[in-house]
Formats: structure tokens, sequence, C-alpha cells
């Protein structure tokens, strides 16, 4: 490929069905988002879960009700289709992975767009730091913690983070990088001793891969968009339906 | 007095009755807010109005349906009485100016706290700032723009400015400062050319009172807590409580 892809060229891919795959890496410069999807009933107390959770639930944009349109954001997106791939859930329950979901939308539907850690990873590797999971080609590692959010609503759960290792002197520069990024959930939350926030075992994540620390390096927690989903299957709405993990939405914003 | 009150010393005030007017200038160090009381009914919509419209509705907290305590902001807040006064709106139309509101409160009522330039004039002053209106003891003056905020559900309305004139060396002094309070509509929108901005005549606010500009001043714009209240009377919700103009809800949160 001699340029990089645009958002649009990403949409535009998976809509015709031929990209289907993570969305790491792509579009750099371009914000990446989880998608939440609700019925209008459920939408006010996910909403407020965002307001009082904004580090985990950095929201994008929000959709009115039947909009697959996120027209402030990305106005050429059609939400039903743009995504790599979608997850249907049922009062909590995984029961469907469809490729595009024009034939289960509903008038009601609410979409909340998340922004997500895949836009400020590119801003770490422009400054030249080396993100490990990036590095080694896998997923990265990501905890439940036992930090409570704010609950709203049916909707509370554990703040869940990802996290990426550093020497002491990259950590700082990955706080000032990252801090830049407010809607991709700013700064860390944590770093050093990962028992301070209830993780027992950093070789065995809730979700993702686990990644090496080697000499010198702390682990840095970032709040993460699995945190909503979390709350999400915890709260057993009727219907959801999400991105399928890795596989975000691309906004036309700036990232 | 030989010491500036704190945020709860001027709600307990309130509440005993004895602090009934405007709260500029009072508990420097503690946020101060706009306060928007909806029936449940009405909420989500105007929730969407403020994540779409950020920078003149920064929400500092809302309530989960018929609390009056903003439980992670000011516990020890009660918000049918912490105030100076309030005002009750019926389809769009002020009715009551009441000085509590506790025989009015209802089980679906929803709090939305909204930060306020109030906070950030303490910081200009810090800064060594003259800050026009506080000088003359008088309203900062507003005024209603072209620019339209984002529509939200029967949410809708011009963006309303607050102006502060300063030399130009002054007012990149006042984007810095500003900037370093999202909560309270963050920096300016607008300097220079009110024309720019469909304002008329500086010298005719639309709301607050008029100030002068002196020679070599250009007058600076912030997005303005009057906003949410424009938007509220255009869409006219059956009931709705507001503080009174400048009777703002002082928070435990720092500012």
């Amino acid at each position: 490929m001699s340029r990089y892809l645009t958002g649009r060229e990403v949409r535009d891919a998976c809509r015709e069905g031929q990209w289907t795959m993570p969305t790491c890496g792509l579009a750099p410069g371009f914000a990446q988002a989880n998608l939440v999807i609700l019925p209008a009933d459920w939408a006010f107390d996910f909403l407020l879960f965002c307001q009082r959770n904004p580090q985990p639930c950095p929201l994008l944009e929000v959709t009115s009700p039947g909009s697959w349109t996120p027209s402030l954001t990305t106005p050429t997106a059609d939400l039903r289709t743009d995504l790599p791939g979608y997850r249907v859930w049922k009062a909590g329950e995984l029961v469907e992975e469809p490729a595009d979901i024009r034939h289960l939308w509903r008038e009601d539907f609410v979409s909340f767009l998340i922004g997500c850690s895949f836009t400020f990873e590119h801003a770490l590797l422009a400054a030249g730091l080396s993100v490990r999971h990036v590095e080694l080609g896998c997923n990265v590692p990501m905890y439940r913690t036992n930090m409570p959010c704010q609950s709203a609503g049916q909707f509370s759960g554990p703040l869940v983070v990802s996290m990426r290792p550093f020497k002491p002197a990259d950590a700082i520069r990955a706080v000032q990088v990252s801090a830049a990024f407010p809607g991709s959930h700013g700064p860390p939350v944590h770093l050093g001793d990962p028992a301070q926030i209830g993780i027992a075992d950093l070789s065995r994540p809730d979700y993702g891969d686990a990644v090496p620390l080697r000499a010198g390096e702390i682990p840095v927690f970032w709040a993460c968009g699995v945190t909503p989903q979390a709350a999400l299957q915890q709260a057993r709405p009727p219907l959801a339906i999400t991105h399928r993990p890795g596989c975000m939405f691309l906004t036309d914003l700036p990232g």
C-alpha cells in the first residue's frame, strides 16, 4: 500500500464486506470508536453512566433515536454496515456475531460512540515510544480492577484497564502524550504496583493477551473501553449491539 | 469577614434563608454551577443537548431521578434549598421565583449542574487580569450569537456568549487561564469583531449589563451558561426549575 487509508476508506471496505478484521493500526490520524447500541428506554441510564465515568467512557457522539448516522462526527457513515463486525447481546448473553445489522435495526435504537485507545497508540508510536502489544503483534492485555465505576440506574461494574509496559522515563512521556487525548481515555489511571488496583497476576489478563515486562519496566494502566461492555453484561438489557472486540468504528474525527 | 467562605458555608447560609443574593465573588476556589431541573421524560434529550454542546453546557454532575443530592460532587447538599433563589418555568414561561423548592419536588426530577464562568473569573483575577464587570460591580454582558447549538430532540437554540474586554496581550493570557477550566466553559469561542458572530451592538447586551471597551481593548467572548436556559425556553417543557440568574449553586469541587 503506497499510503495510509482514511477513515472513510476503512468504512467503505467494511460496508462492501472487504474488511472484517481488527482495526488497530489502520487509518492513523482518524479517531477510532467503541460502539454500543441500546433501545431508547435504556439510553438515559447508559448516557448517565458515560457522563459519570468519562475516563473509561469518553463520548465522541451519541445519535438521536432511530438514526444510524453519526452526523456530527462522521456524516457519511452508516453504523449498521460500516464496522468490520458486530456482536448482538440478549439479556447480557452474546447470541450472534453478524457482519452487518441492517436486519436488526429498530426505530428506537440509540448509538453511543466511545473513544478507543487505538487512537492514542498512534501518538505514542509517533513520539518514539514502543508499544509492546503492537511490537508483538498481539492484543493489548486488559484487567478488571477493584475500582468501581460510578453507577447510573441499572449500569454499574468495575473499571477495566489496559496495560502497556514502559521504562519510567518513557512512562512519564506516555502520560503526557496520552493526556492530550481526553476523547481516547486520556492519561493513565495508575502505574506501578498492580496489586494497588486489585490486579493479582499481570500474566493472566481478563481480556486480550498477556505481554512480558522487561528489565526496568513498570506497567502503566489506562481506563479501557471494555468497561462499558462489562457494565452492559452486568445490567443485562433485553437487547444490545456492540462492535466485535478490536473491530472499531473509524470516525472522521482527527485522532 | 476575616476569611473567604467555603462552598458549604454559602450553601448553609442559603438553606437558612440568610443569603438570597448573586454568588459572584463568593467562596473562591469552589466551582459554581448553573442548575436545571427537568422531569425524567425530558432528561434524555437535555442530557444529549449538553453532551453535544459541551462548551456552553459543561456538565459537572447529573443526579439520578428523584435525588436532590449531587452525591458525586457535593454530597452534603440539598438542591431544593441550597441556592439563593430559584425560577420555576411552565411551558417556557417564568411563573414563580421561590426561595426554596421543597414544596415543588417530584420523584421524577433530574437535576443538571452545569459549570459557570464565575469559577474561572477567580483565576483571571488571580492571574492579575482585571475583569471589567467585576471592577464596575455590575453583571457580565451576554449576547445571543448567530452560532446555532447542536440540537438534541426538542432542544435547540443559539449559542449565548459572555463578553469581557481585554488588551490583546491580556486576551492571550485570558485564553490560557480559562482553557485550564473546561468545566467552566473553557477557552473563549471568539475574540475581536462582534459582527462575525452576529452581535450587532456591544452596548446592547441581550442579558446582563453593558460594559465599556477602553482604548486598545478587544472584546473576548466565552460560551455562556445562559445557553441551556435559552434552549429550555425554546423547547417549552411543561415544567422546569432553574437557579435565579447569578444565584448559582456552590459545589465542593475545586474551581
